[in-house]
């Protein structure tokens, strides 16, 4: 039996500068033991549209089948993502749209963490608050604490890495937690 | 000075025979006098990336430059829109994205109706809770009543026209809200 636990990241921001993409990659000096992260992007996937997924899954577009392949095998997933219009982008609403759907879903009853970055303050905790009737939508099991990261130009230094320490010591809180919740759903 | 009050309606769903859509559709023929509705398709969007909105807006993608003045001229909104797991269509919300950004936003500030069909019982309640955040990052203020249609099947004729009595008065009802919010605003 495999004992690595394999998570998914996700970051809710195309653009190539995000903040929130910086520190989804971040994150992955911080995983704990026996814990891997890949990353996987939201781009591409078409707008949803039920007519191409259910009840018919052989119509989902190669793009959705891709993005649905690689969560997968995913233990858990790991979210990070801007708040948009106090609420979740769009973009990243319809990726966890297209997933959703059918006994074959690949995040159905899955732990998550979530994060979130902001130039200003705040954190993302409007956007982390919309994503809780998702989850309970979904059985998934957030993960705690939450991590609002504010102010996100003091955090990083040029070249990305998360060099606040604070920040660095909750991240690995949650993602022990989540490794955690992952082993005792195992057993 | 004209004094027609024009209407965009919008659907959250892009199935062929969404029950939504087909709503969107049917509340044309309960408009108050003087209003007109025209329909704006939220297919075709780009998923929203912030690289090719703002600051430089001559980024923006044809599509989204479409959908942006399809909005400009209306005076109000109607959305019509079906919940995805307990919240606002991935699709949907995209749209909203694109046409909130920037000084030249067309749709801060502007008075919406919203609705939702569902087949099955509670009407998209969840769907409208989560839009309460959004309208109110925006401005827009939400016109009552709430249309929330449960059971559809028996809501609708074979040829998608509206046949529920006390559906079509509550619309009418919130139609008549819109246009005297709108001519409020006017004056």
């Amino acid at each position: 039996m495999n004992s690595t636990i394999r998570l998914v990241g996700i970051s809710g921001s195309l653009r190539k500068k995000s903040y929130n993409t910086i520190l989804l990659n971040a994150v992955k000096e911080l995983l704990p033991a026996e814990v891997t992260l890949e990353l996987l992007s939201i781009d591409g996937l078409p707008l949803y549209n039920g007519d191409f997924d259910i009840p018919d899954v052989t119509q989902r577009p190669a793009a959705v089948v891709d993005f649905r392949n690689g969560l997968e095998h995913a233990d858990g997933l790991i979210i990070v993502s801007p708040e948009y219009n106090y609420s979740i982008p769009g973009g990243l609403k319809n990726a966890i749209d297209w997933a959703s759907r059918g006994t074959d879903s690949p995040i159905i009853q899955k732990p998550v963490a979530l994060m979130g970055v902001t130039p200003g303050l705040w954190g993302t905790v409007r956007m982390q608050l919309a994503f809780q009737p998702v989850f309970q939508a979904l059985g998934m099991q957030q993960t705690k604490p939450e991590i609002l990261v504010s102010q996100a130009k003091a955090k990083f230094d040029t070249e990305g890495k998360l060099t606040d320490e604070d920040t660095r010591k909750l991240i690995i809180k949650q993602l022990l937690s989540l490794k955690e919740q992952i082993i005792k759903m195992r057993s």
